[in-house]
Formats: structure tokens, sequence, C-alpha cells
């Protein structure tokens, strides 16, 4: 998939920055290294229980997209990030929580390169300690309070969380209904991706927005961002198992097939393909096939029609909007972060 | 176990009612209607997917016995009903989702007499359709700032809430780690019952009497009723597989034994039994023997130890100190309704 060209940020955006860009490893390290360091103070070593089972799974930290995207979405509208960085640790939290619950719904064995939670502490343990994380996504909330965040700041970025947990779930079981469902339209497919996990990015840059002091109008730029931002990232993840350069990152290469989840690459090339090309298609996603034969054999019908690339435009599309979105927001530092956020093409190092 | 005897409500809190209580069918019957027709409101007939699951798992509606704890509290210190009735319903989609997940990690087929959820859907749409019902319980919270309940009364509430359900997570881990565990004490016993199911019932009442206008010293007092109200129900629900009027209603009867949960009155008997009657306890709780012959072995010794009255005797303690907390609040109609709440013995009608 190298063919695939990295989307480039767009030259009216790129020129309209007001301030220089922070230096490579200026701002946007230490706002991760402060994150890390809050992630490793709220975990410590040598607990035990449930404690220790979040330990495992939130450390050592990865990316911290969705803090870094609500703090950045914060600070963009005039808020401190000392007063946000609790419902910045909670976004991680809840997403943490997600994938425990996710890997055992795909039998996923290994999370990067680990032993998955409910591997290591046995999928009891990996249901209750999702849970956890999820109530933990409202107590860190409540806790920009104490911060002297407003009242009526908390309630309504607690509305934006409610809302976006519920679509997430609903997220989840449409994706469930959709098992070995070559007949979906790529439509459904991206309704079930934004809500699976578009949802969480434009709530993280919606709450950061809020729990900031930002006006209506900023709030929304910022959901806007999020939603397609968080669009290109589930399509390229899905994509993902078919790049050669990156393979071994992030989920099983083959558990999209194994779980015969029709992703936006195989719903294009069945509705794009020839008869024999969606009779492969259909072998394929047949539970009793090799494994690895039934994934060289999918990659040979996605390369065929076109339907990597095509896909790969449609996240491109969405990185566009994205952008688009952010030129509705005050320029500055910040925004110029989070412009270089959605130009990195690569979701590789944020799989985690 | 029909010698032992309903707890009886202490004569002094009996004569310190200021109002005649409510007609055995009135004022709780009543608001028994409301909070059934706001149920069968929100999740209406002939829905799909998570709706779907979520109508079958929360309707027909049971005793609502957690939302009617939230409304009189609230009531009981001069709050509206109507402004409240959204959080109340909120407690019984959280109490329903925990109950998806806790038929999962103890594989019971059965609940109330019906395939349980994941039996009837897959386990994977049990996870799934129980988080969602974790974030209703915030949306829920959040619709009554709509209702006009101040905001700063409504953080305090999330605050309230999220903290349970991190409460409630850490109780089920307990639990799972004593699996099997006969030497646990009995007080290891009560904090997981606490965590696990009373945290819920005080959190039902601090919130209700939060989002009600109550002063700081009542909360903590409807908390405590919660608190020691919430222990002794989990206490008789452990107890139910050994009474003989009621067996075959809420959990399947052999299910602790099966997951070789060491109930209170397992406990007791393994503290203060004999070395045989300890070795039959460890026999029962070893995986092999035929179910029905190890829990009649099982009863027998929890019959012969006295560990049968023992654990009531503990449950009747947590109601009278529940009653002793009511009278620190305001008398009326609504502390009437919780106390014969708690007065009435039995937690089978309310074990849904």
């Amino acid at each position: 998939m190298s063919v695939i060209p990295r989307p480039l940020v767009p030259q009216r955006l790129a020129e309209s920055r007001s301030v220089p860009s922070p230096p490579a490893s200026g701002g946007i390290d230490s706002l991760e290294g402060l994150l890390a360091q809050e992630f490793a103070r709220r975990w410590p070593e040598n607990t035990a229980g449930l404690d220790a089972v979040h330990r495992y799974a939130l450390l050592p930290s990865g990316k911290l997209l969705r803090p870094h995207l609500l703090a950045r979405s914060a600070l963009a509208v005039g808020g401190s990030l000392d007063a946000v960085l609790p419902a910045a640790v909670g976004f991680e939290a809840t997403h943490t929580g997600s994938l425990l619950h996710d890997d055992i719904i795909d039998q996923d064995a290994v999370r990067r390169g680990r032993p998955a939670v409910h591997t290591a502490f046995g999928p009891e343990m990996a249901i209750v300690a999702g849970n956890a994380l999820f109530f933990t996504w409202f107590a860190a909330l409540a806790e920009c309070a104490a911060n002297g965040i407003p009242h009526g700041r908390i309630v309504a970025a607690m509305e934006i969380q409610a809302a976006a947990g519920q679509q997430i779930c609903r997220g989840v079981a449409l994706e469930l209904s959709l098992v070995g469902n070559l007949e979906a339209s790529p439509e459904t497919y991206l309704d079930m991706a934004r809500a699976k996990t578009a949802v969480l990015f434009e709530a993280a840059c919606s709450v950061g927005a809020v729990l900031g002091g930002g006006e209506e109008r900023q709030v929304a730029a910022f959901g806007a961002f999020g939603d397609h931002l968080g669009c290109a990232f589930q399509i390229r993840d899905d994509l993902l198992p078919y790049r050669k350069d990156v393979r071994g990152v992030g989920k099983p290469a083959d558990s999209d097939l194994r779980n015969r989840r029709p992703t936006l690459p195989v719903l294009l090339a069945h509705r794009d393909g020839t008869p024999a090309q969606r009779a492969v298609l259909r072998d394929c996603m047949t539970p009793g096939l090799e494994q690895r034969e039934a994934f060289g054999r999918l990659a040979g019908v996605l390369h065929a029609t076109g339907a990597l690339e095509k896909a790969e435009h449609n996240a491109q599309y969405h990185v566009e909007q994205a952008l688009r979105a952010l030129a509705q927001i005050p320029p500055g530092a910040h925004r110029d972060a989070l412009l270089a956020l959605a130009s990195d093409g690569s979701p590789v190092a944020r799989s985690a």
C-alpha cells in the first residue's frame, strides 16, 4: 500500500497559519510528556486488583490521541491545561475500556504485541475492568469542577460523553449485526465507523472546547473536526492489515477476516467487482477456509478492484473535511498542532 | 428457612411517624405505576438493535427498587418527582446493565424465568447492551438539568454515580478473587457485598437527596440508609437458595455454588463448623461433585451450624441500622414509605 499517497495539507490552510508551528519536538512533545506522566501518577506500580489490571491496560501509554485532542481543543479556545487534564485522562480511560471489550468480542488474544487483558487476566476480569474505566471517564470529568471549571460546562460535557458512550455501543452493535454481510452498503459501514470510532474523537474535541470555554460555534467546529478525523482514522485502521510496511502493529492482521467483518475496502470490492471477484470475497468470508490463504486471496481482490485506493481516497476526503473545520477556529499554535495531527496520514502509531 | 423471623420495625421509630402511613395501595402504588409507565414509554415495542435488547432486559419492569429509593429520597427533602424522574430511570438502567454482565460472568442462562440476555442475544451483544445502559445512567442524569435541577446538584450527583460505578466494579473484581476461598473472613464478604450491591442503593438515596435539594447532613443520612438496606438485601439474596418457599425466584439456586462463591452463610459455617463440617464444605465447593448432591450436603451443614440464622441476624442488624438512619430525616409519607420498604423483610420480589 506504499503506493497510496499521504494526504496533503490543503495549501489554503497551510498558508493561513498565523503563528509559526511549534518546533517538531516542542509544544506537542511536552504535552505528550505531561499526559504520560499523569497516567503513571494515577496508575502507580505495585498495585493489586483492578488497579493492576488498569495499569497493565493503560501503561506504557501509547500516543494518547484522544487526550491530546481534548487538551489542544481546550487550549485553542483559551482554556487551562491544568483544569482540563483530568477530563483528558478520562477519554483515554474510556477508550481503553472499550478496547478491553472489543478484544473479548473479537477474540483477539494479542494487543500491541502483548497478551490482551482478557488473555492475561481472564474475560470476566476484562469485562469488569472495562466497565470501571467507563465510570472513570465521568469521575475524571467531575474532578474538573474542583479545578474551577464552571458547573454548567461540566454538565454540558457530561451530556456529550454520555451520548457518545451510547453511540459507541450502537456502533459496536451495528458492527455485530453486519457480520458476514457483503451486501451491506459502504454507507452503512461508514455509519458504523462513525458511531464506533469517530464519535469519541468528536466528543474529545467538543468536550475540550466546552470545558475550555469555547463559543457554541467553535464547539461545533471542533466537533466536526474530530468527527472527520475519526472517520479517516477508522478507515485507515481497517486498511492496516493490507499495508506491508506496518504489519504486526495494532490488532492481529486477520482479526477482521476471522470475525467476518466487512470493512470498507471489502464492501467496495464487492460492490465494484466482477461476479468472479465477488465469489472469491464470499469464499474468503465463509468460515472454514485456512486463514492465511483466505487473507491472501482477499487481499488480491482488494488490490485488483482498486478497493484499497478507493477506501484511502475516502479517508483523504475526511482528512480534508477535518482541516476545513479547523479553519473556523482561532489560529495559533494549538490549531497548528491539530492540523499537524490530521495531516499526518498514518494512523499506525495511534493504533494503541 | 421459614423459621427466620421477619425483622420488625423498631418500636421507637414506628411511634415517631408524624403522619399516617399511606394506604397500602396508595402513594407507593402510584409511584410504581408512574415508574413502570416511564420505562414503557422510553423503551417502546417494535424497536430493533440495542433498543430491542434493552426492552427485553428492562421490561416488564420488576419492583424498580432503586428508582423507588431515589424518588422517595428526593421527595422526602422537598424535591419534585417530575424533575428527578429521569435520574430514577437511570438507576434501573445501570443496575440492569450490571445484571447483564453478571449473568455472563456467572454463566447463568436464566433470569426471572426467561433466557438471560446473553442466552437470547449472545454474549457479545449482552456486553455491549450492558455498557450502553451504564452510559444511559449519565444521559438520564443530564436530562434533569433540562428539568430545572441546578447544575451544581447535577455535578454532585454525577460524582456520586461515577464513584459508585467504580466501587461496584471493585466489588465484582473482589468477588472474582474470592472464588473457592473458604478461608475468607465474613468481614471480607461484607466488604464485597457492600461494594457490589449496597453502594448502588446508597447512591440512589444520596442522588435523590442531592437532586431534591437536601442538606449535606440529610444526604449523609439517606446514604447510610441505602448502604445498610443494600447490605441486608445482598445477604438475603444470597440466602434465597436455602429458602424452600421461594425457590425458582431470581438467579438459579445453584449459581453461587456452581461458581464457587463463598457467601456469608458458607463462610460463617466454615468459621464455626467442626473439622468434619469444614471438610464437607470443601468437598461441596470443589468442582466435580454432582450439583444437586453438593447443594443438599452444603445446605445440611449450613442448617446444622446455625449459619443461615446467623447470616439472617446480620441482615436484620443492617435493617435496624437503616431504620436508625431514617430517624435523622424529615418525618412524613415519603420517610414512611422508605421505612415500610426496609421493614418488609423479604427481598424476593426485589430480586429482579
